[in-house]
């Protein structure tokens, strides 16, 4: 069996192909193959399809796609010590360097080569993926590879905005999330986890709400059109010392802004439009707003930590590997409760 | 002498009068009556005139101006334990409750409580200013009131944006500030007192990057068109860690964004133009926008300890009481090198 | 009625006395007279009768024990703005001065100035309490004082070492707590609410460690002479990356020391023997020792969020004010289950 | 040339002798071979040939010692990509993996598989060193490895704990310095460029203490007995907010924490006595006791850019290698003015 199945692009604004192609193998000392067990279905995934990504990256045709990976360790190149064959691991969705001063610092995602499987180099949508030693954490045995992959770049990215944030967050401390959906959803539980704010919770949509109070939110507040005046009502009229905000589209930043007290803090993660505020309203109120990429290679071991106690949880969809089709459309159509997974 | 000199604010659009009112005297147990030896003149005192805080101050006219004072103790309320009579004292410009959370927490700027002589209520355009026992720092015999009566504001500002960015600042860090002006010119004095970082100032004026330089500054470079490629060419391509922005105007902030490294903070101090910056960008270089309010009352301390030992000096021109006027229109044409100063 | 009920020192090695003494009235500006819901009945009382603190108060005899106390403000100095008469508050044991340095930072435990009620000057055990509007937290409506009272110290403590320690922990961390008595059990409950890590608690008493679980500990380790050994079996052989000592005594510290992970920090809260550790151990596993003290001003603040919303609860044991003695005895004969807590 | 010059340790309480011995070759793909440029003389080398250190390390003998150790790049493995053949580089003491967990926070001082040239592998005081990529760090062209050899560890470690210590320093702050010998007067220089502090250096030693003050320090305290009294009377009887002990013997820990304020900071850094105080003190005043241990490779290349830029320099006498046993003999009499630095 030196060959395998990987569900390629092979050209944009097409429908990705079932290819067979050879089974990856170690080139460098650090390099690591990894059978897959799952692989998150991604929106990011539609929008390279569409050709959004092709100018930034460069990838050259056809290659391999996505970028949530866990599974198994099926075979390590000749300085790898830290994983064995047959480790349970989630993968990084980035390969890093180790020597460049970000990740020296801990900040690898700020790696200054990383490079990243699935959107510039072959991905996780295979029976195997080529990483390195560096990306791999080892998961708890209670943990199945299927059920966290979707934790890799989705849930790490929530989990990332939630430690930045809790930083200062204490029991006299509110926090808005705007956005309960796929991120918030991760974002929610991870706060509920690790910081004792009051969390208030702001979506369009009221089983969203549902969901995020029965999963730790403290109050949930429907984005009506009356959402900032709800914030405020909860906050003596002062506004949240935090917002996180996943949703930065439509508008959601000018009243995320609004519902923040003096001297908070904005985060950034949902993207779509600017932030555009007066830098007379950031001086004389002294907030800031501050960015938020995924997460570290620490950050998921956290992650990990939380996942293998229960703490955080995800619902997933699972699909064959040959059905990523359908899985694709599912996703297109708005079918998909919680993250589509395919499994080989 | 139960009368003193006060030069209030009559009308709006109309120059200030010079008036005899009672000499403040100590009404709550905790006031406390400074005699001023110095009063800076500002240019918010212009934009008073002009009408721009009328409808947010709601400030009952006739008042006295002058927010950035210094003198000695003359009188004290009965609960006064702090300071006594004779003592030489700046004064923070705010009065504060110290029984909020944020006076609670040492951030007494955003006091919930606060009020503001010279621009809510009576300042130190007089020979006598009221204020609290709250209020008041006590400097070290080498330093003259009428010399340091210009770091009660403005100067505080600086050393407040100076403190917080210098907390991530390490040898091997960049930091640029935009603008060596007033605030800038003692921003850049404290961070060279603070910091170890390498300090690129920018400026459209040649001669105050000399002076820049002459200060702490590490390099200056001249706003020609160019500056934004200067500064990418000093820090190998990647942009500073820091960026503290004095300007914020005329397209300081689109350049200022430009110079910033990934994962890098952008002080914002100057105000006029609006930060106005895609979602994508902030999130994909994961870089932090951070605003700046005047220094708390342990700021202004730190700052008096450092112009104790000389290490943040300011370049005065002193005028009369009296001569108020040729002191204002000295500084409305540009006129004063340094910070205009009345001494009664 | 101008008199009152108060239990006095009247000399070491004696008894309490009831005494009839005139009810307190504010004398400075900020000072507050508390009616007395609730007062702890703490072991330091029985320390103070034996002649402990004789020596390093000073206090004149007779005076008022009593330092953990909650109630309504009944009376108010005529510069207070926080709280009016019938306010439901918890009194934080210190009066501070709000003017020196540590005041300004938030850590009013430094206070240069304080005084402490109950123990150098007149406490609660008492119908009535004169304090200062700056030791005042209002508490929840859901809260009863004669059910807070005894947070009010012993539960601050607890508070304020748990959220020092918890500045670091993350989900991978592991805290061990020794000593599950009545701080202890207040600490794991804030742990629990406040920080993500594991938290493994060690006692020589079963039915403690039974109940430390029941309130939020991972696991309980009984010190039966192979506590260290449990510890590190728990903990990969290297130990936890937090102690937190609320026992001080009978080798707790050489045991607890052998607990700790290499850049462990290990947490000084209970007393009695020395820290004795060789220097070259400290730097070659790189270590600390950190001491605690009560909680702040908003560290008791933090604390009442915790308890309004159930998060720390406590098991009282209340009497009559007249049974003083009697709470005393149960006290010192061990048959306390919680806190007593003295109701007039 | 296949073969060079080491000096080894043949055996303990026997002199070191010179050998003739192949040059290494990267074994592994991230081995790097560095030609010795200079390798310090330390104290350590004297304590390893009394045989200190040989049940600890149980090194195999014979071995080549030297643990300060910079240089040039002579040949890379076949996965290192951060330095090149004639790289300039100063050598990171230890040998980490990048893969633990302590390694991934960037604190790789604390790697849980690390190794030490000249300690428990083969060191410097040859022509040649294997290292790992992991370890170098390329130093400015302004610098010889003679002159910054002695910086790899004694000049690490004393800029890890001035970095840790500075983290609370503000301008009103006080730092005593206690000893002010070869790590003190390096950290004297670096307290003097990262913080604002004022440095007070203990010394007995009258003129350790002038060059302390004609590198920084603010004052020089003659420890004739009365150092306790004259930093106390230098702080107003309060004592500094941090204490450096780089001396660790002799009583100076028990003068030290007379000399520290309450909420100060201990860090140890000398060792040979015990820290050996009553828990009632320390958590009364609630200080800690900090370890510190050499630096991680980010404090390496910090200390660098303060070389590069004067802010830190060393006096150092250089022996050529081959007079090794001289340099050593110096070194024991206590005749070497600065660092002795081998040099091939």
């Amino acid at each position: 069996m030196s060959t395998m199945r990987a569900v390629q692009v092979t050209g944009y604004h097409d429908n990705l192909r079932a290819a067979e192609v050879p089974i990856p193998v170690p080139e460098g000392p650090l390099d690591v193959v990894v059978r897959i067990g799952g692989a998150g279905v991604c929106r990011t995934d539609l929008h390279i399809l569409e050709g959004q990504w092709a100018e930034k990256t460069g990838v050259p045709l056809p290659y391999t796609i996505g970028h949530e990976n866990a599974g198994w360790v099926h075979a390590v190149g000749s300085a790898v010590t830290n994983v064995a064959e047959g480790d349970k691991v989630i993968v990084h969705p980035l390969i890093t360097c180790g020597l460049c001063r970000a990740c020296r610092a801990g900040d690898d995602m700020h790696c200054e080569n990383g490079r990243f499987p699935g959107i510039d180099t072959d991905g996780g949508y295979a029976d195997y993926l080529r990483t390195s030693a560096r990306s791999l954490v080892r998961i708890d045995d209670s943990l199945e590879p299927a059920d966290v992959a979707a934790l890799a770049d989705a849930g790490l990215t929530a989990y990332h905005v939630a430690a930045k944030a809790a930083r200062r967050l204490t029991p006299r401390d509110r926090c808005v999330v705007i956005g309960a959906g796929g991120l918030g959803h991760i974002g929610i539980q991870v706060l509920k986890a690790i910081s004792p704010a009051e969390l208030i919770v702001v979506d369009r949509n009221p089983d969203a709400l549902k969901l995020a109070v029965s999963i730790g939110a403290d109050h949930g507040v429907l984005a009506d059109g009356t959402q900032v005046e709800q914030v405020l009502d909860r906050t003596g009229g002062h506004g949240a010392e935090v917002v996180v905000d996943f949703v930065g589209e439509g508008g959601a930043t000018a009243d995320g802004v609004r519902m923040l007290r003096r001297a908070g803090d904005y985060h950034v993660v949902g993207y779509g439009e600017n932030i555009d505020v007066p830098t007379i309203d950031i001086i004389s109120t002294e907030i800031s707003f501050v960015g938020n990429l995924v997460g570290s290679y620490s950050d998921l071991s956290d992650l990990m930590a939380l996942a293998a106690r229960g703490a955080v949880t995800l619902h997933t969809a699972k699909y064959a590997l040959d059905d990523f089709q359908t899985a694709l459309d599912d996703l297109d159509a708005g079918r998909v409760r919680g993250r589509a997974v395919l499994v080989p």
